[in-house]
């Protein structure tokens, strides 16, 4: 069975204990940028009820155009003022290194990338980038910026001063 | 109380229930891409387990370049081989148009994106197109991939044929 199948088939599950309707607007006017790694179930990890708040998520977790546009109207469309980061331990991203993950794409496609994969070496360090740039962006209405490491060996999340 | 001291405190009870540590490689060979919205806990809305499913989230859930990096990432480095996309009922990018939300950034901020919102009025429009962009990327190994709605008030998932 395809893996969307598998998902259209839990998903009656969810909707027969579904708990009702909750407003577009996040209860906690907070938004998370975190890595897409399978490990982490942020709603669990952060203790987020449905409703609370905005989830962005890429590989590595780190800040790019599109996570500038995302809480861009995540604050003046949507209302949220906080912004928390979750990097993680064991990142698929520290396992390459950008012209590394180039040559790999383009041996298996033909096509070289014009953008780079952001591979990064020191976890702390990549948070302390990401709040950077958060900060600089002029787009937000709130700079106030957070972040954390989420060890997945431990399920414990770790603030980086 | 600021939210990110919540959720560090929040996070101690899931430590200590935490079901052990996972493999890197998503065991679904599966990658979603869903909007940002805070209605919507996609491990209990498709029934995924911790470590099944790479999750990439963003406002509309549409397909940027940040998108296709991270999926690239997805199947290149970790052996993904499945997309599935998850837009919903009630989004705030159906609110606004990208003229609009640029006029109201630029008044509250003085500086005008560069980047559009990528507002929508047809959410099953919205995910044909992000169908037709994931097609046409020629980074990708694997072009499978499916796209649904998630309806908010009801917790029920269609797929959009």
């Amino acid at each position: 069975m395809a893996e969307i199948d598998r998902m259209l088939e839990a998903n009656q599950q969810w909707a027969k204990e579904f708990p009702g309707s909750k407003p577009v607007r996040p209860a906690r006017k907070v938004a998370v940028v975190a890595c897409m790694d399978a490990r982490i179930p942020l709603f669990g990890v952060l203790g987020l009820e449905v409703g609370d708040a905005h989830v962005i998520r890429n590989a590595g977790g780190v800040i790019t155009e599109d996570v500038i546009r995302s809480l861009t109207i995540s604050q003046h469309a949507l209302g949220t003022r906080e912004i928390v980061l979750v990097h993680h331990t064991e990142c698929g991203l520290q396992t390459t290194d950008d012209v590394s993950f180039a040559d790999t794409v383009e041996q298996a496609t033909g096509r070289r990338p014009p953008w780079a994969a952001r591979a990064f070496t020191d976890v702390d360090q990549d948070v302390r980038e990401s709040i950077r740039l958060i900060r600089e962006s002029p787009y937000l209405l709130s700079h106030e910026v957070r972040g954390t490491v989420y060890d997945v060996t431990t399920g414990r999340l770790r603030e980086v001063s």
